[in-house]
């Protein structure tokens, strides 16, 4: 039996070397398979490899006959047509929490940055600014860590490892998800309430029509001029032209973003303000999480292509 | 009996603000307080306030006749001839482990921001390469926090809390210091040892004769071209320029720092470098340590001033 992987997403090569050495790669990066390929060398494909933030078309798979099942490099699949994929009688497979703690590392990184003026700080040192007396960037202390009101959206793997780090800096941490859990951390029972409780709000919630700009204007509004918001999830989680007002004008303190509505693209109106800290999507680019991926990715193909099903199926 | 306190340091002002309220605050900025005031006003002068990690000449104690004790705000006390205050029998107080928890949390800010480049990649979103497809700023995925070895040197008050947070990133944590406690962490015997095994390691120990430039060119060597170093403790600890130019010849990967041999100068050398983190020793610079360090100058003080001592003396 053949070992080809369509891989559709256009991913770092670094990522995909350890599968290159196991299996046959077919890349087509983000183009339509057959554009890439003869009908010959893609009739014997049996599965897809791209990354879950990814639209992927149903089109693509129409090229693919031979197909059993999508994988996806990460744990997200909210770009998957679930219902098209159970159509076609297609598995679906992921790499659940894989990329969970370099994820959660992430957003204490744009925490920390946004909340101790880390890139302001540095300008100040390096342009001589601090050397020759001139004053601070900043007009006041900022709060710090200690005490402050730490509210986590969504606590799947991401947002309790979140939770986990942001206790140990001696925050108060709370939290809203659909779900009430036994932990030891404050329910809070919408979103609105939890915004309005906190000085910290961090979007770590699944994205999907369910969630899709549930932080809006009014959900900023709450959590006020002292607050500074992170998401590290899925930039549909939040309206981004609300978001940019709310920084524009003040509305809230700082935002720390790894992640836009429309990526790779940051709006000039987002990239031009001071208050906040942004990096490209970068909450699962370690090694380490890029190493937990792969062994899942390659798990989930080794059990697939000796007939025992997706090791790690989204359920 | 007056309430008069000499400010020798000169500090921000919203720093002495909660203190002007309560006491006659006479600030020489640095100066001779004599270039500042008469010597009938600095007659019944009885305290000096000041900040341990400047200098305090003391000629400067020369012109306080009245004087009876020396408060920094803050921790440290590295600044101040304790033989000379002995043979003057001043009194000296600070606020101990007051601003500890900033520290601490700039550390990891420190610490997150160099190892996940997020000067780089900010720049990256902002300059609009991320969104035009250029290739990302980093040669390779940074390794992420999971299983990482953090060696911490000196494990006072401030270790310990930087050693607690990053427990909670899922890393080992190891230490050095003159004195073995009953930790969790792998004691090693010597910095070298600490450094070898280290792939970052945090300065967090007290400066002074015995701990000047103990981080030197064999050190960096140690920790090697992978490893990162913070420091939060004082300039001193580090010998400067041993350190740029193992940054310079990539001998280790990154610095995060937050002080200088030479406040407020960071060498050019230095500052131009891109692998490393610069803040302008910022790590008590947050509200919350700063009330810790006043409620601290506030005891010291009205214990002094009614005939108690200091709440808060250098023991």
């Amino acid at each position: 039996m053949s070992q080809k992987v369509l891989v559709y997403k256009k991913f770092p090569q670094e990522a995909l070397a350890p599968l290159a050495q196991r299996y046959e790669l077919m890349q087509c990066e983000g183009r339509r398979p057959r554009e890439r390929f003869s009908a010959a060398q893609l009739a014997d494909v049996r599965v897809m490899l791209t990354a879950g933030g990814l639209k992927l078309p149903p089109e693509m798979l129409d090229d693919l006959p031979g197909l059993g099942a999508v994988i996806c490099y990460g744990t997200g699949y909210d770009g998957i047509d679930l219902a098209e994929l159970k159509k076609r009688n297609l598995a679906l497979g992921h790499s659940p929490g894989a990329n969970a703690s370099s994820v959660a590392d992430l957003a204490l990184t744009l925490m920390l940055a946004a909340t101790r003026h880390t890139l302001a700080n540095d300008r100040y040192v390096r342009n001589g600014q601090w050397a020759a007396g001139e004053p601070s960037p900043r007009s006041s202390f900022p709060a710090g860590m200690t005490g402050q009101k730490i509210g986590v959206y969504g606590m799947g793997v991401i947002g309790r490892k979140i939770a986990a780090r942001c206790v140990a800096f001696e925050t108060e941490v709370g939290y809203f998800s659909r779900t009430k859990y036994d932990l030891p951390y404050t329910y809070w029972p919408s979103l609105e309430a939890l915004a309005e409780w906190s000085d910290i709000l961090v979007v770590a919630v699944r994205a999907g029509d369910a969630t899709r700009h549930a932080v809006n204007a009014q959900v900023l509004g709450r959590l006020g001029e002292n607050g500074t918001i992170i998401n590290i999830a899925r930039g549909s989680v939040i309206d981004q032209a609300a978001l940019v007002n709310a920084l524009q004008r003040n509305v809230i303190a700082g935002a720390g973003l790894d992640v836009y509505e429309t990526e790779p693209h940051a709006p000039d109106a987002l990239t031009a303000l001071p208050n906040v800290v942004l990096t490209p999507h970068a909450g699962g680019q370690t090694a380490a999480a890029h190493k937990a991926m792969q062994d899942c990715v390659i798990a989930n193909l080794d059990a697939f292509f000796t007939g025992r099903g997706l090791r790690y199926p989204v359920t």
